[in-house]
């Protein structure tokens, strides 16, 4: 049986991120390909915010390895959409950020995603992430 | 002479667009292309405040004719840009929404903007613009 | 372990994408998000030529409930990505469209992706398809 | 008087340019922000191809100081655009790109607009362009 959409209970942080008019497609609602978009947009306002280097020449390399989405309802432009932020699985190299989308004032997520990402080293290997890293991570994670 | 970039003040209302991972290319900042999507994102949302309708079978037909930006610094994620609108010529059947974009606290634009727009039938003619609406536009004029 | 990359072998039917510009972001390769708009490019392309209907008011209601990518190797503007097509799943109302990227003239994709979708009436539960439709799509499925 | 739509005759190289599913909005025509990644996809093709350094630390800095689009007739998915480009102006350190959009056959542009540049040194300062980059960009010039 399909898992219900998740709850804001179950997600540590949040991002409202607007919708924009050409996020909708053809059929009047949010393209299926722009929720990766809203995904990597809170992850990196995050990631930013606590300080993680993302961007520039000594950036961390997080690779993603892999992504994916359950749509669970309709949103679309002129909706806010709320990010909700939890890291599912934090491993030696590897971690997986879990995202859930609320529409508006909506109690269930509209949408659910993951991104696995794996820390490399600049030959594309995998690396442990640094203590302090991993420590600002496990903020994510649910008890 | 290039005009120089224009104030907060030469703009009637505003709308927060905040920037998403996305929008910036490979040189670190944000697409040219994606300006105009905030500009129609501003000028959408101004109008479904005002009740204007447009989207679905009874939508005015507001057809864009010319569109125009001048880039004047550099912007990108994770800026917010607010918006600010205002109507430069409000004629018959046509009308020029203008955009500037102003990069969080900044006080001259970043990029500045236009939407050439003319109202038709279903056979694509011209057509004057109903009382009503003309008045909802007025608004946005600089006095 | 981890699955290794599909071959070109794995598909039934391939379409051009050629990338944008806008298409890689601040990392200098083509954006996460970005994948699944070739996939649901490539996967319409394939059924307006097969002659299903996919816009207007008259559009089977095909409804994308779960999408996935896993990501193996970078690719980017201004790369062609091949896009190859199958079926994975062909149930009574539900499908499952698989796309591999393949890069230029690389024989392993560069990435593999799915859309998980559901045939709906008007109110929006689940109906059988129609047999000339199933018929199209079986087509795509690996014998 | 409106100036007519331009003709193949009018443009010196040509790129073919696919449209994406996503490109399309939710009047079901491409949105007008797309316009403009076509341009700077073809642009970008075709600097690439002349050998112009356009990507990473040792790139000429053209600046994007303006840009504009008149829009003709409507285009979409799953509409073939022929992008012709042309210069229309070439300054000591500015020049203006020049493109038509031709849709699928048409022999009239659906949509024209223009890019004008400047080179930059690394202070942002425009500089004279090398006579070899000028004598390339000179071939996309009318005579």
């Amino acid at each position: 049986m399909r898992k219900p959409p998740g709850t804001r209970d179950q997600y540590r942080a949040f991002r409202a991120i607007p919708t924009r008019w050409k996020d909708n497609d053809e059929y009047g609602h949010m393209n299926n390909a722009e929720y990766l978009s809203f995904f990597d947009t809170a992850v990196s306002l995050w990631q930013l915010e606590q300080g993680i280097q993302i961007r520039g020449p000594d950036a961390h390399r997080f690779l993603v390895v892999e992504s994916g989405t359950r749509y669970h309802a309709e949103a679309g432009f002129p909706d806010i959409l709320h990010a909700g932020l939890r890291i599912g699985h934090l491993g030696s190299s590897s971690l997986r950020f879990e995202i859930g989308l609320f529409r508006n004032d909506d109690a269930t997520a509209c949408a659910e995603g993951f991104f696995t990402q794996v820390l490399t080293d600049t030959d594309g290997r995998p690396k442990p992430m640094p203590e302090p890293i991993r420590a600002i991570f496990a903020q994510l994670q649910l008890s």
